[in-house]
């Protein structure tokens, strides 16, 4: 495809372009875009025709969007972003830079631009950043026939039709009728009779991941938000629902694994600048090797302080990647199942001493195994032939100290961070890691040297 | 409430228990439930309102479900199963002891049961597992009126009503239309020209998650299943489709981390189990610690094979941490990306060279960044103080090793385990720090023993 309009483009041949494009599909236009300039782009887009324009532009990714936007005149940006569902068009403002972002916002309708606002007020993570200010609603007084008028007349898209919100005379939420319930009921029942999920709602403030997993233990397609006077204000699609879900469970893996990117929230940019691109993946993994870095040079200062053990027994040397491993392996067990069960909602952060306990009691029962299991292959591998069987002992007893310790710190760490703030800021694992390491080893080469009678 | 209930429960007053149940929440009543005896779950159970009865049922999890199918009499839990959905039927049947379970097959009704036979086919984490027989679906040359009364008529659940599949006299798919589309359509009109969603399709063999990506992508509330010749046979609803990327997620995460669970591939119940049970988590997750151990143990035994020249400079040993935890986090980086790419369909499996090359690039990148800065720490802390200056030297080599291997094992590992088919098996991380600590730690006393002249 790119083959036969390029010349249209290098000719600015706008009536072939057009009918070029006429009988294109939207996903190999989608496609096609981010391969031109700004300004093609800019170029493309306009002479699409109509009714698949706004369907590509939303198959386009956030970033890409916000670079199309850039690109074309204000009022045909404008145009396009007063289309986009109230979600997208948050997302798509939060990848402008700052000073076209301001002006876009500045030149929207009224309506929109007091949206718009009102939603880039809510931190980033929050319901209100991903809830529609567009829905149907019909008064509890409403019949079914009066609220399957409200779906036929409203504007929405199908996608968000398939929940009728029901409210009282102060816009105070009293229940959901779903569309199949209004089609399959006698058109002159009341709709507050047959509407449901009256407990299941959300705040703006809410975190969006945690809406959402209500919203899908209860099969919604939406989640009504309510005011603190519980009066009805948006509500959260299941769509915008499972990105959030996404969102959610890669900021738990992409910090856990160090990889830092404060400006990007967005799973997708982010897991494609990872995977198609150079600068951005080395900044923002580099960053995160200097403190590891670090983390093993404090480590290596435990070995350090322990030199003249070391060289008297040089074979404790052989030892260090099994206690460094050991522990490694069991903290991110922890800090998994902690993430997992945090995000299900099986680790309740008010009862953490709970919790806490529990894990300890499972890692002291793995510590027993492991420490025995590798006390004993230290003695007979090292320690017997070599005649120092004190080395099983201080093997044994640090691995049970590391694997306990990495136990802890897996739930007590992420706990620690949730409680200050910094839910998904970059993970646990690379402190646990320095933590954990720096005891095991201290533990090992302090044991080894009190046992040896070195010191 | 459970206080309320216990004398009733120990007097078997069923009459006292009914009339206490009867205005009792459902929430309530499934939390209540798991913690009785599977007897008293039974007898509880058995005297619910038939309005509840069902709900709080499906508010269990599949292996609580299980053991109150156990405790009940086959009749009562034949009416039971065959009241559920087609999903959860088959998520019961597979926490059922495998004798239980085929007498529950045995007894169920015809039609119910060939459904479940077929279901249980496929494997477990395809769309065959997910789908459900039952949707509604209308003729091509069909009108909207008739599609409405298509729905009016049926016995599915309000949920899995949003979307009407259009198909042609074989069967064959043609569309879908929503729900709402229908509402606000003329009657008269023709289904088959306000169908969308012609390409959106999935087989029963596919992969559940890759099908539950395609629903999320373009927004639909349930996805078409065809089989061969393009006949529907079921539909994957939004509700599924979210506890399939679920399951997804927590297989990936579960597996990185080293936590092998092959029995349990649902994800609640495994998030649960490990964060409430005691022996369940020291089992699956010390089956693992000893993989680590056998490779903590290899790896000294690389420095065990150094022994001599460790002997003759005792401060390599300090850096052994930092050639170690350098190269874990940067194929836990690796890893990760990995997983996300291919998870969110940025890492293409048929166009791996490319992928490979790519990460080969930005790890090449970090290696040399990471090379010099840690070879000039080394070089600076422990070689010119010591006298030893090529220390610095070896630490930056070895550092540089450990980083592209890790990157290129970060992708290279978890690639040959999908190719192979064993996609979500116990993760590939354990295996890449046993590869990168033997290379990295074998480079770098190699070198240490070369370039420090001593062996």
């Amino acid at each position: 495809m790119i083959d036969t309009i390029r010349p249209h483009l290098a000719a600015t041949d706008l009536a072939a372009l057009k009918s070029e494009l006429a009988s294109s599909n939207p996903d190999q236009v989608a496609q096609l875009l981010p391969t031109l300039t700004p300004t093609e782009q800019a170029l493309v887009y306009r002479v699409l025709p109509k009714s698949t324009a706004l369907y590509v532009f939303e198959l386009l990714d956030h970033d890409e969007q916000a670079s199309l936007v850039e690109a074309m005149s204000m009022p045909d940006a404008v145009a396009v972003i007063e289309q986009l569902d109230a979600d997208d068009r948050i997302h798509l403002i939060d990848e402008l830079p700052a000073r076209v972002a301001k002006r876009v916002v500045g030149a929207l309708d009224g309506s929109t631009k007091l949206s718009v606002q009102s939603m880039l007020g809510y931190e980033p993570g929050t319901v209100g950043r991903i809830l529609s200010p567009h829905y149907v609603s019909v008064r509890r007084a409403a019949t079914v026939a009066d609220a399957m008028v409200a779906v036929q007349s409203s504007g929405l898209r199908s996608e968000h039709l398939n929940t009728v919100f029901v409210i009282d005379e102060e816009r105070r939420y009293q229940g959901l009728v779903r569309l199949a319930d209004l089609v399959r009921a006698d058109p002159a029942a009341s709709v507050a009779v047959i509407a449901e999920a009256v407990d299941v709602v959300a705040s703006a403030t809410d975190d969006a991941a945690v809406a959402a997993r209500a919203l899908q233990r209860r099969d919604l397609d939406a989640l009504p938000v309510l005011d603190r006077e519980g009066r009805l204000i948006g509500a959260v699609t299941v769509d915008d629902a499972m990105d959030a879900i996404d969102q959610d469970t890669s900021a738990t893996m992409y910090g856990k694994a160090g990889i830092a990117d404060l400006g990007h929230s967005n799973d997708r940019i982010r897991s494609e600048k990872l995977t198609t691109g150079f600068l951005y993946p080395v900044r923002v993994r580099l960053s995160f090797l200097i403190v590891t870095l670090i983390g093993g040079l404090l480590v290596g200062g435990v070995i350090d302080a322990f030199e003249d053990t070391l060289a008297a027994v040089v074979a404790l040397a052989i030892f260090i990647p099994l206690v460094m491993d050991m522990g490694g392996n069991v903290g991110t067990q922890s800090t998994t199942i902690f993430a997992r069960g945090y995000a299900l909602g099986h680790i309740d952060i008010s009862q953490m001493r709970r919790h806490l306990f529990r894990e300890q009691r499972v890692g002291l029962a793995m510590a027993t195994v492991v420490g025995i299991v590798g006390g004993l292959a230290a003695y007979v591998w090292q320690g017997a032939p070599n005649d120092i069987p004190q080395l099983g002992l201080a093997v044994g007893i640090s691995l049970f100290v590391s694997v306990n310790l990495a136990c802890f710190l897996g739930f007590a760490l992420p706990w620690l961070m949730i409680k200050i703030g910094l839910d998904h800021a970059p993970g646990a694992d690379p402190f646990i890691t320095t933590i954990k390491d720096f005891t095991g080893l201290f533990v090992y080469f302090g044991l080894a040297a009190w046992v040896l009678n070195i010191v």
